[in-house]
């Protein structure tokens, strides 16, 4: 019966191997992709669910939030809000109801191409960098230093290469532009012309909105492409928790909502500081918060593309600092995913922080801990989740180039275990245990299976001992700085044709050189 | 109304910070205990592990297991099953199902002193060491050497000191000795010397189980003592797959259950060479494999303690060499762990393997991302958990330590969110947004709980960068050298008495000085 040597048969085996692994995989049979389904982490029961709702219910009714500008006043008291003698504006249940029932179940995020734009609708999720760091990680030195708008150009250029970063919201600060108005724009230049692939951006002044869609309109080639296709969208720190509404970046929102742009909704409490300290409470206020932001929203434009970013972040109580690395915050997160799907609002958090300073040991154990529970949890938009060190501080374009490894190594868990007659095999088991090769190896079923199924990391290393002797020790980072190299050596094809860029700097400051 | 001065009640509540910090906590208020109940993850449906259950089920009545030992036919066949003219014994699915009525729902696994003894049952969840590497890796040199018995006593030492390691199964191969037998008894030997945690062995040839119990009842006292509470157990790779018993390791699995020792029955095919290449086919034939070896443990002695090991492991398809490190192995185990709990069984499977050979950031997030996994899907036995490289080859003391960090943070994700009146803090929120001092910090309910709902890493780093410099910049691998240097000078507290030592080594070659 076994006639066949087991040796010829895993060698064939071996040939077929390589010959499959060499033809390219269509598109929709790529193992990982974005967009794909998550949920199956459901860290809170349906009770719980329900009972943080109606907590946030309570605050918004009895606590309300303060410092809204006065054209939010009117919008939300338009709404049926109610504003108190304390200036505190309350929302009746019946009105966040009513929003909950009636605001968008999806928004569409662009990118410029039209070859990566991401769908935000039920537990579908999407990874990318996002932040404000205000360092550059240099591992090399083992310094920080301010951070450039040629970091953030390079990193947008890095992220356009990485088939697991999906989106590019700005991850770090332009230090060397002074001027505010300045740094905004050149922001959005950096970002755009790095990539193609869908950016964020967070304006620091209401004035600053037009001018920027003015260049919006000269990248898309008119304002009704950029209407149609909106290809940035602008993260809104809209409060300052706990329970008030962030003046100045309410009238960013209005001006935003009004040029067609799409908004986060960013509640960005620290458990312990400013939210309460317990995971639980500080989704219940992250959630009061971005209801009240839905309201506003919704009072200013119904329907307005809007993501719920509840994004409450940890805390070192012992130090009272900022902690992005731990359990609590993969917590946090996750449980604010699982609101997005109760609510099904399309929804994003912070995940993939690491507190360590370097792209060590540490950094991975934590951006992987948070990155795949975000993801498990189904969370639309995973913010920060590649390159973040320093709980935030600063950003590392190695760290963000080991991180499409690591993210699509979460991708993989996100996908999940398919069950159905093929993948459980029982007749392939038969096949090979009866009279067949005793081996797994050469079937068909094994071929057929080893690109679709599986991720291979990059950068990642998995040879024996042996052979990694052999391959001289590679070291990670030496890997991974010589990626960063490689792409950076090239010119961004994401860089606007010359007619416009002569027009973008004739018009603003850009300090990239052409 | 808010008339405290913000600074002062900042001030006043970092000295209140620091000193709930150094109150001890009493153990049950500990953030993170051995045997938390996890199960949130859940990547199959119900229906989904009915399918894998009744495919386990047609294979073993279709397919069976070839190479039983003649003791092994015995049994079996005893109990019900059907002894092929192909030599494979077969099982009707009414013995499978009752065998699965009748068996332990959970196993103790007992520590030495009685004070981290595992109860294994639900979806309780404990994570250790486990595995069998040939080298020793050598973090400053940058090597892989032969592991040796110090090696290996040296890891249960450093076990014993690191409170998220519950258990000690030996992680490698005493490669110094070369006899089997004296490598089986100094195996036991240097475990037990160096931790009173519940140890795990695995025993190359039948002979060799009754001298070793011969031994064990030394140390326990008297073989009373020992039966009374079994504190090593033995892993039991009783098939070699797929579908095929081991023969040896059958023989040793019958004296075990005689002797009173817990066995793990250890099912570890390699997706795409030894099982099938998809997930749900690996799960399917390693459920298969341990309801085999239910059946079998059940027909030597009903009720004998029995772990279901469906440790099903990774291969990388394009070389076809083992991965431990990847998604495909997050999602194996995962799976089978809520096959455990859909036959709630003790179960245990294999996770926090990296493949990269170093403690580097790669190592970080392999380690990290199995690890949750398992644990959020209620894996009681989480095995090879802690300082396991290059795809289990190689065993790491530093990372060992280093993990204690990793599985503490693992253990906080799987206690979950709390949902309750007080923590869901809505009158929390109102004290403090209305008329409070508008921050938690200083809160009763924040100090309250700093020490209980948070943890907090031994070696990880959470300084900002501006602390970092001012501490010179640590380095995370030389911290764990640091701690294990300080381990290891101390004499290990599990050592034996001085004449249970010199009984020991008198009818024993014991290649550790005394």
């Amino acid at each position: 019966m076994n006639d066949q040597p087991r040796s010829t048969a895993r060698a064939g085996g071996r040939s077929a191997r390589h010959a499959a692994r060499s033809a390219a995989l269509p598109d929709h049979l790529r193992p990982i992709r974005p967009g794909m389904s998550g949920g199956a982490l459901n860290l809170l029961s349906q009770q719980d669910m329900e009972r943080i709702h109606s907590a946030a219910l309570d605050a918004l009714e009895r606590i309300g939030l303060a410092d809204a500008p006065q054209s939010g006043v009117d919008y939300l008291v338009g709404a049926g809000c109610i504003l108190g003698e304390d200036k505190r504006i309350r929302f009746p249940r019946a009105l966040v109801e009513d929003t909950l029932a009636r605001a968008n179940r999806s928004v569409t995020l662009y990118s410029r191409d039209g070859k990566t734009d991401l769908e935000l609708a039920g537990a579908r999720v999407h990874y990318g960098t996002a932040g404000a760091a205000v360092h550059m990680v240099d591992v090399m030195g083992r310094e920080y230093r301010d951070s450039t708008v040629q970091d953030l150009h390079d990193a947008a250029r890095i992220c356009e290469r990485l088939d697991n970063i999906h989106f590019v919201q700005r991850p770090m600060v332009c230090r060397d532009i002074i001027d505010n108005f300045e740094m905004d724009m050149n922001t959005i230049y950096a970002c755009c012309a790095g990539t193609y692939k869908h950016v964020g951006v967070s304006f620091t002044d209401p004035s600053y909105v037009a001018p920027a869609i003015e260049m919006l309109h000269m990248i898309a080639g008119s304002e009704a492409n950029w209407r149609e296709r909106p290809f940035v969208s602008n993260s809104n720190c809209f409060v300052v928790p706990p329970m008030k509404f962030a003046t100045e970046s309410c009238l960013v929102m209005e001006e935003c909502i009004k040029h067609g742009m799409p908004v986060l909704l960013l509640s960005a409490g620290m458990a312990g500081a400013t939210a309460p300290s317990t995971v639980a409470g500080a989704i219940v206020q992250a959630v009061a918060e971005c209801l009240a932001g839905l309201v506003y929203v919704n009072a200013v434009k119904p329907g307005a593309p809007a993501i719920f970013g509840t994004w409450p972040f940890g805390l070192d109580l012992r130090t009272g600092a900022m902690t992005g690395g731990s359990g609590e915050q993969a917590l946090l997160t996750a449980g604010c995913a699982q609101m997005h799907r109760f609510y099904d609002l399309p929804g994003g958090a912070a995940a993939g922080i690491a507190d360590s300073k370097l792209p060590d040991m540490q950094a991975g154990w934590e951006q992987m801990c948070s990155n795949v529970m975000a993801g498990l949890s189904g969370l639309n938009m995973v913010y920060e989740a590649a390159g973040m060190h320093a709980s935030l501080l600063g950003f590392c374009h190695e760290s963000l180039i080991l991180s499409d490894d690591l993210i699509g190594q979460a991708l993989r868990c996100v996908r999940g275990i398919e069950v159905n007659d093929e993948t459980l095999a029982v007749d392939q088991i038969a096949q090979v245990c009866l009279g067949g090769s005793g081996h797994y190896l050469g079937t068909d079923q094994t071929l057929g299976r080893m690109q679709a199924d599986y991720v291979y990391p990059a950068l990642g290393d998995r040879t024996s001992p042996k052979e990694w002797v052999e391959k001289e020790k590679p070291d990670l980072i030496a890997k991974a700085i010589a990626r960063k190299e490689a792409i950076l050596a090239e010119r961004s094809a994401a860089r606007f044709d010359a007619a416009t860029d002569a027009a973008i700097r004739a018009k603003f400051n850009i300090h990239l050189p052409a």
